[in-house]
C-alpha cells in the first residue's frame, strides 16, 4: 500500500469514527428522550386537565383565559429560564344557544337536522331564517346557476370529502374552501344563507364547525354546517321535492375584540443563544368539543418537549421555546403577533415546529426550507428509524407560517391522519379519544427533533 | 461512440422502458385497489356483523360455528373459483360463570379485584381456592424462593410490560411467558394457584385473558389474570401485610374436543395455478370481548382482499387463497391442520400473509424468507411509498408458521401497535374500537401485496 493511500484511509477512518461516536451519543440521547416520554406520561396528564377541567376554549372566552393561566403555571414549574406572555387582541365570537336547522317540506313534513353555526358567522337571531334551498357541489356549479337562481335562497354546498386518499388532509385541503369561502361566494349572488356539508369522510350525525371568512363588501349571511348523514338526506329530499325550504336559527355573534395571550416558555441556548427554535401548538380550540386533539395535543406535547429535555438535564446549544399560540382557529392573531414581535426584537428564529394534526402516532417530520431544501436533515433519518418516524418534504403550520418571511425553516409533526376528521371540530373531539402512548410518542418525536436542531442547527 | 457501447445503451434503455411501463401498470393497479378499499368499506361491514351479531367465538363454541357459516356464506357470494371447509378437531374450553378474585387481609379486610381465568385453565369450582400469596417478578426470583417458600401458595407474577419500547409487541414478547408458562412453573414448586398481571402497559381495570400452556406431568393449578390496577394494589397490600390470602373462584373447564373448520376461498391462478399465495387471519377469538381486533380484523381483511381483486376483475397469475384459521388462541389446531393437508396434497405454498395484530393503520409488510432474505421484495417499496407503507425484515404469524417447514415465505401485515394492548384479550376488544379507514387500509395493503406476489412470484 502506498503511503498516500494509507494516509487517506486513516483520515477516513478517523472521520468515520468521529461520526460514529457522534451518532452513538445522539442515539443514546434519543433513546433517553423516548424512555422519559413513555414512562412518564405527563403531557397526557396535562391534557386531561386542559380538556376535562377547562374544556373548549374559543378565543376571548373565559376558558381560553383559564388555558393561558394553566399553561403559564405548568411551564413555571419546569425550571425554565423564562416563562412569559405576549399580549394579543383576538376576535371574540360566541355561539350562543344551540342552533336549529329544520327542513320544511310539503311532501315530507318538517324535520330537524344536526347542524351548528360556522365560526365567525353572523346569527339569524330568534326570528330565524327560512328560504328555499339550492344544492351545489362546486363553485363552478354555483357560478353557472348565477344570480337569477341563487337570489333569495340558501345555498347548500354538498361536496363529500374524497375518501380514497390515504392522507386525509389532502381531501380536507380540497373541500375546506366551501366552508371558508362558500358563504361569501353565495352571498355575492344574492343568497341569504349557506349550509355546508361537514368535512369528514365518515357518514355520521356530527356537524363539524370551523371558520368561515367573510369577504369585504359582501353581505354577511348566516352559515351552518350540517352532518354528513344530514347532507345525504337533505340532498335526497331535494331531488324529490325541490320546493322544500330550510329554517335556520343561530344565535352566534362577534363581540368586541378581547385581550388574550400567547404563552411562552424558554430554555436559553448555551452556545448560540440567539438562534431560536420554536416548538408549538395552539391554545384556543372550538367550543363544541374540548379540543383535545385540536389542538390540546400540540399544546401539551410542546410543553412536554421542555419537560423531557429538562428531566434529562440537557443543556441545548441553541435557545428552545415552547409557544402556545392563541387564536389559530378563527383569526391567527397569535401567530401573526408572535412573528411581528420576533421581527421587532430582531430575533433570529432558525426553525419552528408545529403540532396541529392531532395526538396520533407520529409518522413523519415534515420540513420546508424554501431556499435550501431538506437534504441537510435527511442524514438524521438513521437516528429516527428505530422510532418508526422519518423525515419528509413539506412541513409547516398555520401558527408558524408568519415566520416564513423571516426564513425560518417550517417543520411539522405529521401524525397518522386516519381518525382526525372523525373528530375534527365536533363534539367528539374529547379527551377519551386520545391514546396516551400515541400522544407521548408525538412529544418524544418533537423533543428528538428539537434536540437535533439545537445540537446541529439548520442548513445555512 | 463505439458500436458496442451504443448497443449496450440501447439494451439498457429498453430494459428501463420495460421496467417503467411495468411499474406504471402496477401503480395504476395499486391505486385502484386503494380506491376500491376506501370507497367501499365492505370489510368493515362484515366485521360489524361478525362482532355485533356473532360476538366472541372461542374454539368449539356455537359462536365459532356461526362464524364458520358466516364467512363461508360471505365468500360464497364473491364469485370465487372455490370455497371450501377443512375439518379440524379443536379444544373446547368454557369459562363458565364470572370469576371471583378476592383479597382477604386481617389488616385491610377483604376486597374483590377485577380478574378472569386464563384460557385452558382448570377451574376451582364452587368451593374456590384460598391461599396466601407470594409475589415474584421473574422466573429467576421464583427459582430462588424454591419449594419451601412456594409450596401451598398462590404465586403472583407481577411483571409490568415495559412501556418504553416504541413497538408494543416487543414488550409483549418479553412478558407473555409468565402467562403461558407461569402456572406450570409455579406448580412445579408446589404452588396451588397462579395470578398473572395483565399484559398491557396501561394502568386500568380490565383483566386480560389469554392462553396458558400446562406442562406434562405437572399438576394443573387454577390460574387467573388480574387487572394492572389490581396488581399494583395487591402488591402494595402484600408489602404491608405479607400474611394476606387470596380467594380464587373460577368455573372454567376443558370439554371434549369439538369438530370445527378452517374456511377457505380461492381464486385460481391463470399461469401458475400450482403456486399458492395464502392471505389469512384467525376466526376464533376470546370470549370476553367480541374479538374485533383479535382477529376479526384479519378475517374480514383477508376476505376483502378477494373481494377487492374480484371487483377490479383482476386475473391473478398465481392462485390466491383467503384462509380463516380456526383455534389460533388456544391450540393452533387450524394452522397445523392447514399445513398438514398442504403437505399431504403436495401443494406448493410460495407465500403466506397473516394479519393478526389488530385493524390499525398499516405501517409495514414484514417478510421472513429463511433462505433468500428479503432483497427481492425491496424494489416494491417504491410502489408502496405513496400509501405510507414499507417492507421490512421479519414477518409471519402463528397460523402460517406451520407452513414454514415447507419453505413458504412468511409475511405479516404490521399495523400501528400503540392501541393494541389496551384492548387485547379484554372485554374492550369490541367493534366500536375499530376505525373504518384504518381497517380498510389494512385490506388494501394486503391486497396490494397479494397482487404483487401473484404477478411476480417469490424469490427462487
Amino acid at each position: 500500500m502506498k503511503f498516500k493511500k494509507a494516509y487517506l484511509l486513516l483520515f477516513f477512518s478517523l472521520l468515520t469514527y468521529h461520526s460514529f461516536a457522534q451518532s452513538a451519543k445522539d442515539s443514546t440521547h434519543i433513546r433517553a428522550i423516548y424512555t422519559q416520554a413513555l414512562q412518564n406520561p405527563v403531557g397526557y396528564q396535562w391534557l386531561d386537565f386542559l380538556s376535562n377541567q377547562i374544556g373548549g376554549r374559543l378565543s376571548g372566552s373565559p376558558q381560553a383565559a383559564a388555558a393561558v393561566n394553566f399553561t403559564y403555571q405548568v411551564m413555571d414549574t419546569l425550571g425554565l429560564d423564562r416563562v412569559f406572555l405576549q399580549e394579543v387582541m383576538v376576535p371574540y365570537w360566541v355561539r350562543g344557544k344551540k342552533e336549529v336547522g329544520k327542513m320544511i317540506s310539503a311532501k315530507y313534513g318538517s324535520k330537524e337536522f344536526p347542524v351548528c353555526a360556522l365560526g365567525n358567522s353572523v346569527g339569524t337571531g330568534t326570528e330565524g331564517l327560512a328560504a328555499s334551498v339550492i344544492e351545489v357541489t362546486s363553485f363552478e356549479e354555483l357560478a353557472k346557476l348565477g344570480k337569477e337562481k341563487v337570489q333569495g335562497k340558501i345555498v347548500f354546498y354538498n361536496t363529500p370529502m374524497n375518501p380514497s386518499y390515504v392522507r386525509t388532509f389532502q381531501a380536507y385541503g380540497e373541500s375546506a374552501k366551501y366552508r371558508f369561502s362558500g358563504p361569501s361566494e353565495a352571498a355575492k349572488l344574492g343568497a341569504v344563507g349557506a349550509i355546508v356539508r361537514s368535512l369528514t369522510t365518515q357518514l355520521d350525525d356530527y356537524p363539524h364547525t370551523g371558520s368561515l371568512g367573510y369577504q369585504l363588501n359582501t353581505p354577511q349571511i348566516p352559515a351552518i354546517a350540517i352532518s354528513t348523514n344530514g347532507a345525504e338526506e337533505l340532498s335526497l329530499r331535494l331531488k324529490h321535492d325541490p320546493t322544500l325550504s330550510f329554517y335556520i336559527e343561530t344565535h352566534c355573534k362577534m363581540l368586541e375584540d378581547a385581550l388574550s395571550y400567547n404563552v411562552i416558555g424558554e430554555i436559553k441556548g448555551s452556545e448560540f443563544p440567539d438562534e431560536i427554535i420554536v416548538v408549538g401548538g395552539h391554545l384556543d380550540s372550538w367550543d363544541i368539543g374540548d379540543g383535545s386533539h385540536d389542538d390540546g395535543a400540540g399544546v401539551v406535547q410542546s410543553m412536554d418537549v421542555l419537560r423531557i429535555l429538562k428531566a434529562l438535564d440537557f443543556k441545548p446549544k441553541r435557545t428552545i421555546r415552547a409557544v402556545m399560540f392563541m387564536n389559530e382557529e378563527n383569526g391567527l392573531k397569535g401567530g401573526r403577533k408572535y412573528a411581528e414581535l420576533a421581527e421587532e426584537n430582531k430575533e433570529n428564529h432558525i426553525a419552528a415546529i408545529e403540532s396541529d394534526a392531532g395526538g396520533f402516532t407520529p409518522r413523519n417530520i415534515g420540513i420546508t426550507d424554501d431556499e435550501r431544501g431538506i437534504d441537510f436533515y435527511l442524514r438524521w433519518n438513521e437516528l429516527l428509524a428505530p422510532y418508526d418516524i422519518s423525515i419528509k418534504s413539506g412541513g409547516g403550520g398555520a401558527d408558524i407560517s408568519p415566520l416564513r418571511n423571516q426564513g425560518t425553516v417550517q417543520i411539522s409533526l405529521i401524525p397518522d391522519s386516519q381518525r382526525y376528521f372523525d373528530l375534527h371540530h365536533t363534539e367528539q373531539d374529547t379527551f377519551d379519544k386520545v391514546n396516551q402512548r400515541e400522544l407521548q410518542l408525538g412529544a418524544a418525536a418533537m423533543a428528538t427533533f428539537v434536540y437535533l436542531l439545537s445540537e446541529y442547527g439548520v442548513d445555512k
